[in-house]
């Protein structure tokens, strides 16, 4: 099946490495985002996340970064891999980004 | 802060109880989904995140809920806690959900 | 069908008339919004869009707002029709904002 | 300006004709998609929106397609006109699918 761990790039030129993942799917790292709106310095920040274990490697998963380091948002992930032509898995994600607003009249603005 | 260690409902009727929160902010729980596109019968899921800790109580938050004992899906939610006009915390989210497509030309309509 | 001509309003406050639905479903109209992200003072945008005419009055349709007034953004609605317990015809929309960002490498944000 | 009238190609395959925007920067046009989850077979769609006439050719805009032809969705693209490094223009869109559903229950599937 796919295996999540290890190091992953995307085409923003962000990168993440996945610790492991246990038998249950569950799997924990690190995303080193290189795109932020945030005021602070990016840091490295953690990720948890779970994956399906499908025999034909071709599994959904999905995982949380909490960017405590630097801003009050955390972001979600869900996706698949994909056996890409040159035998390389490739990971096709979409995401949500929530910002943190100070009230309920303002949450229609903190979800990108 | 807001804690979101405990059960909580939404509108559609799906309910989810969060088991407790680490230090971290990382926490495990499981999810009792109302609504299903599967074909299979819906299950209690497992669900897996992270949330900020800050003293306000209007902390953000992620988790990930693996669909595996039904479904080959994976849902990711992202939001805010708020303190809402009772006395009682009220969170604010948004969602995505992953099926499994069979191929990469099949990605653009995997995600809701 | 469902006839989108006429004042609309929803959770936000915000207000939208539809002026007409011609043959085809194309319709204008003007949006009043009650919230914005943007530094100008709101006005009301105009709106264009279009709909099914199906027989069952539960039709869908999108409609996009051109924020031209006092911003650089446009917003995108798509939704569906149906009749609501009293009579009443409700639409259940999603939608999408655009922020004009300055270059492709900031694509990633401009979109909540 | 950006100019949206003409023929634009999306790395799906998909291509659209933009017959011309007016002073008000409305337009209509025709979009024949490469994907479908339909049953019927693809036809060109009807497709109406309004576009920003900012000087800078970075204009942000936004489109409904109406695939009543085939289908009883509705589908809302909004995205930017940026300049490309070889001179050609190049939109980057985002978008949401509004597949009709029977009753208010199922909202929360309708929209991918």
């Amino acid at each position: 099946h796919c295996n999540l761990t290890g190091w992953w790039k995307n085409d923003l030129g962000s990168k993440m490495q996945v610790f492991g993942v246990d038998s249950e799917g569950n799997f924990y790292g690190e995303y080193h985002t290189a795109v932020s709106s945030a005021k602070q310095p990016i840091q490295p920040s953690p990720l948890v996340g779970s994956q399906h274990l499908d025999e034909d490697g071709q599994c959904t998963f999905g995982f949380t970064v909490n960017w405590k380091k630097f801003s009050d948002s955390t972001a979600v992930f869900v996706g698949q891999c994909f056996n890409g032509d040159n035998g390389e898995e490739v990971l096709q994600t979409s995401w949500l980004l929530r910002e943190k607003v100070d009230s309920p009249p303002n949450d229609w603005k903190a979800t990108r």
